[in-house]
């Protein structure tokens, strides 16, 4: 029997755009690692976290890898333990879905060691109970594209509904973390509580103009369909420099930009690798003249999601 | 040179439940046929309308159709006239986009006899001035389907953004007339005009799922997606036994049901024949029991839109 295993899983933009609170995708590369080893001494026990700058809990009913792994285990009977260590190649707090990729990584691995008693899919729900703890709200915007890879729709959660939707060809992802704090309870409570009709209308076609752009691959229907009307005319506020950016990066060639999560990360899509390139370097000439730093990331959007790397 | 083309036109389901305001889609068989004739005499002429029970104007600039003819043939250089007549095979004010077919029906023959200057698509928005004259708004979730058949999605109006979307094997539409008179102004007035963020995400939510069912041709995913949280509410207390309905007829197998247009007619989608048949039946014992009577058409859904007769 196998005694340890690691997984990789990938970070993920949520809210993308008018797919506010319902649609994430992952990207690749970018990801935290988890390493679980079976022990004979019962329970969990985080002995490892590294990359976090010591701001990670080891209690396991804190930290979201324990807890998405104690959420699977309640569901088998297991009278052994697991060690579990985490290697954060995320930062925290970005709104690049780093909790997420924890719990993902966690899950995968844990089920790896256990003979994968159970498919990716399944493991969603104890993810986005991890996501409970992480971030005070049960969402799966992240958890879910960081484990199935692509694009994925949660199309409600009572019961869980999540359809993973198909990536055109060539699309890559330029992210942008610009070096500001933002508090996500902060970026929650600026949004409004009350929407008119018409702009619940506008951003219902535009959901439906994105989710029907993936599925003909038609990149033009997708980049006249990325208007968040509901969630980003109160958020980029937060985001100094956002909306000179996206004139920016749509005259370069891009598809359309928006907020990464609650932010401070601003997510472009591009169709090929150049634009995306060029677009990141154009980013950071915005950013540098209000003076801001950014930490820039190009990626194909991946499809695959978390996976066992050994 | 052709002097006389007859063209007809589907009736549709405008609002498709969560596709309020945004979505169509086109029904086979029950439909508007119009006859154009070209004539010597400059300028456009209805010679004869039937069907309508008398209500409809035969002046040039009140009529759907010799609307939308004038408004196609300001784009070109037409120095002759043309004389309407108008079959109407659909009941009006019923919520089947009933002045929609006779401006789709109209331009598809006026269209043919001119020797096909205009693509069917480019026809849209000649269609939509006509829906202004009829409707008081500019709206093209009835014209769109009725033109090109299938479902279809209005993204935007500014510019006109317009997605055909695939039609599954096998969706057959039970459309009910009751016969209850439904004032389109009230229908618009009991809607609300703040909607809650959350009841703006779950519509987001149902349109994406709705979307990606029809792409992945899903009929379970179709079925969990028919929800409306937005106009339904309000709308379904001005038709007596909406829910009731909804009951009986999901238990009967079909797939959902919603409000047509602004109503009073109501459709279910149902997978396969049979099932739209029996729900059919079904929706006469329901309304019979409230004392309404009620006109039943079963289609499979049409994917062809307004076409050329003789």
């Amino acid at each position: 029997m196998v005694k340890s295993v690691t997984a990789f899983a990938p970070a993920t933009v949520a809210n993308v755009s008018c797919g506010f609170d319902i649609l994430g995708f992952a990207i690749d590369e970018l990801g935290d690692k988890v390493t679980v080893s079976l022990t004979d001494t019962p329970g969990l026990k985080m002995v490892r976290i590294e990359g976090d700058g010591g701001r990670l809990p080891y209690e396991v009913d804190k930290n979201t890898c324990s807890v998405a792994i104690q959420a699977m285990l309640d569901k088998l009977f297991f009278d052994k333990g697991m060690e579990i260590s985490l290697y954060k190649g995320l930062p925290l707090g970005s709104g690049m879905g780093s909790s997420a990729a924890s719990a993902a990584a966690a899950l995968v691995a844990a089920n790896a060691l256990l003979g994968n008693p159970f498919e990716k899919k399944d493991l969603i729900p104890f993810a986005i109970e991890s996501e409970r703890i992480a971030c005070g709200a049960a969402h799966a915007d992240n958890v879910a594209p960081s484990l199935l890879g692509g694009f994925v729709l949660i199309r409600d959660y009572t019961p869980l509904d999540v359809v993973k939707l198909p990536v055109p060809k060539g699309l890559f992802c330029t992210l942008l973390h610009p070096h500001l704090e933002l508090n996500t309870a902060d970026s929650r409570s600026v949004l409004r509580k009350q929407i008119s009709l018409k702009d619940a209308t506008i951003q219902s076609g535009n959901i439906a103009g994105l989710i029907a752009g993936l599925f003909q691959g038609d990149l033009a229907l997708i980049s006249r369909s990325l208007k968040d009307v509901i969630a980003e005319p109160s958020r980029a506020l937060l985001i100094p420099g956002f909306y000179e950016l996206r004139e920016a990066i749509k005259a370069a060639g891009a598809l359309g930009s928006g907020i990464s999560g609650s932010g401070p990360t601003v997510f472009i899509l591009s169709p090929g690798k150049e634009i995306a390139q060029k677009v990141g370097q154009i980013s950071k000439q915005v950013f540098e003249k209000i003076g801001l730093g950014v930490d820039v990331y190009i990626s194909e959007v991946n499809d695959k999601g978390a996976y066992v790397v050994e």
